[in-house]
């Protein structure tokens, strides 16, 4: 185990990893390994470059916060998160499509009753938003639980204005009919968090840092796979742009927009309103499992 | 661009970035992204695993400051840094060999006369260490920088002890003979620092986290190419299985044990004392260039 040149290292490194003993991650180190370094000798870094990359990574981590997390941005960015996204959920067509989770979900978000206004103070069109949650043969699931977050008109989490509470962000819990409802306001499309290294990354690839505008869906029911997705707004500029990647034409919805007046739930709204409408579809754990076999 | 599945994905992100201005980062996105994609299709992770992978690297930076380089231990337990120096030092058979860097080295060391003792109020076995910097031919270089830097007789560097200062670490300049000496204690084999997230995939892949006892070098005179390497200590129980991958035979020397007594420069020893004697030999800047075209 010595004087390993270019290529007799990666053999030393395999034999190393050869006695971990767990198998899955035994495999996850070797196939790590083997890749990690075909990558090196393919770009032959200086080492000036691995010394860059040391710091970009060093920078990244630097740059998680409680809040921020910007590993997430990373996977998202070179196209990991929607790739494992897509290994996991290999589409079904019964059921509703998944997509990125993001960096600004929150554990266990404030629950709601259906019907509340989840916008706070926030400015911005009022947007009423229903749907249901089903089986993959139409069959409504009561109590599934629904956890919603997005943007405000200014394209900014909650998360990302510090000091503020939870706001445009909420739990809420399907009736008997599979049905939830609740007030918000319209979301904008936003550049991800790009004064970091991600950022950084984003400007020296030439990309832009958008996203089209998307409402954020976590659902969860017994006995079903947890769905993760959004619910994106039609003729957003960045719909073919996406910087993570995440757009499904499934997921795209109207928003259509309403005058002034009575909305489905009976509320008068005084001004001009949006409609988001979906019926979400979760997929049975017995799918899920016989997929991974 | 739209509708990934976990093929067409990898597309999307080379045409993404396919627009980089910049060639060489051209280059390294786009086979980045392929390497990477391709160990994520190969290990197929779970959310959840993807999750424990966005962790682990969020920890490794939480785990960096100023006087800790946990990605450094990273690369250099992975191979990777031994591969990059691999890479950019196919040996040449005249000149000295290269190895790692390591986490520990500190810019700008304290300048010290030659014959000066580095060792501070450290316990230890007295060692004497000498050398001579050379060009590939044999011909000595004055002036040339030597940096050292090495463990305690625990296996400690100075900068893993809060609130001390730089010892057993420290800079010459060679003579007109280009050679140089200084006193300092025999250093230890040690672990590298195994509290953090690199200590937890050692234990999970069966690793220990020792490296043979050794002396760092850097060694830089103007029209040759930096020198960073160890001299290892002859009879280490680590040196076949050094956590990081870096002995080479040719670094090996025997730290030879003197009587009490006269030492080279004149110094009398009350207790039995050790040689470290190594000639280097730097490769001409011309020789680097030619390799890297």
């Amino acid at each position: 185990m010595r004087n390993f040149d270019q290529f007799t290292i990666t053999q030393a490194v395999l034999e190393r990893v050869a006695n971990t003993p767990d198998a899955r991650t035994r495999q996850i180190s070797e196939a790590l390994v083997r890749h990690l370094h075909d990558f090196i000798r393919e770009v032959r870094p200086t080492q000036a470059e691995w010394e860059q990359g040391i710091a970009f990574l060093t920078a990244t981590g630097h740059m998680c916060t409680g809040t921020r997390q910007e590993f997430i941005l990373l996977s998202d960015t070179l196209g990991v998160s929607m790739l494992v996204d897509a290994i996991n959920h290999d589409h079904q067509q019964a059921v509703t499509e998944s997509t990125v989770l993001g960096p600004f979900y929150v554990e266990g978000p404030p629950e709601q009753p259906c019907g509340s206004d989840i916008s706070g103070d926030l400015p911005g069109e009022p947007m009423f938003a229903s749907g249901t949650v089903r089986t993959a043969d139409g069959t409504p699931l009561a109590n599934a639980i629904v956890d919603v977050w997005h943007s405000d008109e200014d394209g900014y989490y909650d998360v990302q204005h510090e000091g503020e509470g939870l706001v445009a962000r909420a739990r809420f819990r399907t009736d008997e009919a599979g049905h939830f409802h609740f007030w918000s306001i319209k979301p904008a499309a936003y550049p991800i968090p790009h004064d970091g290294p991600v950022g950084k990354m984003l400007q020296a690839q030439g990309r832009h840092p958008w996203r089209p505008a998307h409402v954020h869906f976590m659902i969860e029911a017994p006995g079903y796979e947890k769905l993760v997705t959004h619910v994106f707004v039609a003729g957003d500029a960045y719909l073919d742009s996406d910087a993570v990647f995440g757009v499904k034409d499934s997921l795209i919805c109207d928003f259509a927009v309403h005058p002034a007046g009575a909305a489905p739930d009976g509320r008068v709204v005084d001004r001009p309103w949006c409609e988001l409408t979906y019926d979400f579809r979760l997929n049975p754990v017995s799918n899920a499992a016989s997929r991974a076999a």
